[in-house]
């Protein structure tokens, strides 16, 4: 994509500085625009990296069996009603026309359209296990919302739903999820610790969190600095590991996911139940595992930064190179071997970013550059071309190189 | 994928006879689950087809120079407000807490946020033409939620916003928008005739539908049985086509797209202005161009289906064949056979849905393949293996002939 051509422009307005770092960065590179507290569009340049993120998500839901669907957002009350959760503070409800008593809610979980819907296609226990998930949007009215990307009133959640005869089967579904999400955070840059949490809103038993260390974190977690372990804030009750006996270490934390075993509060309230191999009518056992793909984002960006901009990941970011013209005093020399590169790498099968513009200064490209944070930059000038080179330099890195344009493909 | 891991069932229970075809054939194959009046889930078969429309309107979109976006669905009332559409019947406002005052609706469509983005960005001609699209949600309080995906509360839409110095760059884009909308369809498998159609909430010109004729339609349009020209209900005023003097022809039909020219409503709403070269500060011109995508997939199935089921265009379809196998007598021979043919055509690209259960007789099997509409259905029994064969038939042809299993793959 040209940059000339590409809608979003980077901005040169520093925000307040008590916004957090991934709201001031991705705000002014022009990865997303802040439509309300909390609530966000993703531009053109935002929205490549959700799709990556939400590529990388599938690819692993679908290995160990997920299967995608997509459920509404607007709900019926009858849903939460059947679970009492219709009373929540974080519901948002919805009135229409001249009625104003509230007959919907906007989605802010999805357990009980997944009890129901499983509900009316499991007869047998030889229907069981399977799992469904979807990547859709969540509302939660947060009286705080804050932190950019990090906690919003209006979020995408990947949300995955377990269905199995019995809790032998929903713990060993659950440790094959916790090892894709183990996946998904590595493979995104994230390195997540495995979190022991209280029960909730939705079970009485234990789950887990995923926790991402960063100063910005709105959780406190602790650590075992001997063994690893770790657990939150609601189930700390020493300062002794009870794994090993080593010492916890209290450190600020974003949760980026998390896991639910439900057993069957659920089941039982939407009537979700199969019949065994004795003929035995049973309740189904559930598991809920979410991942927020825009907080995922806003972590990325908070851990993989510098003073100058964004660093991405390979993984998730916009593009894979960010070729940069500098036009100068033989402009339409330099314009004309860009513009060749350009294609080459196009034709090479590699996603460019490719700066053409003609009236912008190499220090305003360079800064527009760094703070868009695309991982390679490659950069062609009267001068590199007197060489038959461009200049390439990782974002992530100091030292810029001269490659042969015959060899940069390959290169980058 | 295995049939007896997919999630979804067919269903024998036959909806009410008043339930549109559509509504009928995807309930009963498992695509959709009705959750409300108007508002459904796209079980994984129906999520398939989805996604297959999503990518064909991408692909186009992204021709036109489109660029995709992800704008939120809950709006501050400040954007409707602006343009005095706050309190029109079919928004959903939304309340929370204690609260009984909404502050906010959730989308009923984007014109607003897209024209309050662009006033961000926008400062030079130098910044225009451009056009942002995004793949999201609507909410609209219909009263009569009807005809299956064809009339929703909630529905998933293509919404395209074009931004422009005048109005005849406008208009040239318009056609290219009103071409790329006809590949679309036409990738669909859908004959979209183009209707003038009167301005109305959004704009005071004139403006386009795209309508596939079908029985179930709730519009009537004026078709001129000579050139072709078409008209809507609101436009007609006479019986005599005014491009060539032919005789109009009233016909029912689907309303599966639009175009509309905006003009600078939207602009001077939200002080979206650029300077010229001149010096002179300008509205910025505006259009905008709608797709249902599920009011496609319905309108795919009301002209695609028999007695038996939906007979899927390839473009669209969830799976390009459907393997059966027929285990009878033999059956460790038989679905060892079926087993690797399967393997086979997953390796060689081809989307297969394999039925693969054992305890269910081939008529049902052959129902429920109707039924589903996936355009090749692949047979593997001890008879067809008895000639190193399978039995391959077209859903939408009623012949079946025997393929040599060396040659499926070639042949599907």
């Amino acid at each position: 994509m040209k940059q000339s051509e590409l809608f979003v422009k980077t901005s040169k307005t520093t925000l307040k500085e008590d916004t957090s770092t991934n709201a001031r960065l991705l705000e002014q590179g022009g990865f997303i625009y802040k439509n309300s507290s909390g609530i966000y569009t993703y531009l053109p340049l935002g929205w490549r990296v959700i799709q990556k993120i939400a590529q990388i998500i599938r690819e692993e839901m679908n290995a160990i069996g997920g299967q995608e669907m997509f459920m509404p957002a607007l709900h019926d009350k009858h849903y939460l009603q059947a679970t009492k959760r219709w009373d929540v503070d974080v519901v948002f409800k919805v009135i229409s026309g001249q009625d104003k008593e509230p007959h919907f809610n906007i989605s802010w979980t999805h357990e009980e359209i997944a009890a129901e819907i499983a509900s009316r296609f499991v007869d047998s226990y030889k229907d069981l296990p399977f799992s469904l998930y979807q990547i859709q949007t969540k509302f939660r009215h947060e009286p705080r919302a804050k932190s950019g990307l990090l906690r919003g009133r209006e979020f995408m959640m990947k949300d995955l739903y377990s269905f199995h005869t019995d809790e032998a089967g929903l713990e060993k579904f659950y440790e094959q999820v916790a090892g894709a999400y183990h996946k998904i955070f590595e493979r995104c840059g994230l390195k997540a610790i495995y979190t022991l949490a209280a029960g909730g809103e939705f079970t009485a038993s234990h789950t887990h969190e995923f926790q991402v260390l960063a100063p910005v974190g709105e959780d406190t977690i602790h650590v075992c600095q001997k063994c690893g372990y770790a657990v939150n804030d609601e189930v700390k009750t020493t300062d002794e590991c009870p794994k090993c006996g080593g010492k916890f270490e209290a450190v600020k934390s974003i949760e980026v996911g998390n896991i639910f075993p439900l057993g069957t509060k659920y089941s039982e309230a939407f009537d979700l139940k199969y019949t065994d191999s004795d003929g035995q009518k049973k309740f189904v056992v559930m598991g809920s595992y979410g991942i927020g793909l825009g907080r995922v984002m806003g972590t990325i960006v908070e851990i993989y930064n510098d003073g100058k901009g964004i660093i991405w990941p390979d993984s998730v970011a916009p593009f894979k190179a960010h070729l940069i013209a500098l036009p100068g005093k033989e402009e339409a020399a330099v314009m004309e071997a860009a513009d060749k590169i350009y294609d080459d790498l196009q034709a090479a099968g590699i996603d460019v970013l490719y700066d053409d513009r003609r009236n912008t200064t190499p220090g305003e490209k360079f800064a527009d550059s760094d703070l868009l944070g695309i991982p390679t930059r490659v950069v062609v000038s009267a001068k590199t071309l007197a060489e038959t080179s461009v200049e390439v330099k990782k974002r992530s890195e100091t030292e810029a190189k001269l490659v042969k344009i015959s060899e940069l493909a390959k290169h980058v």
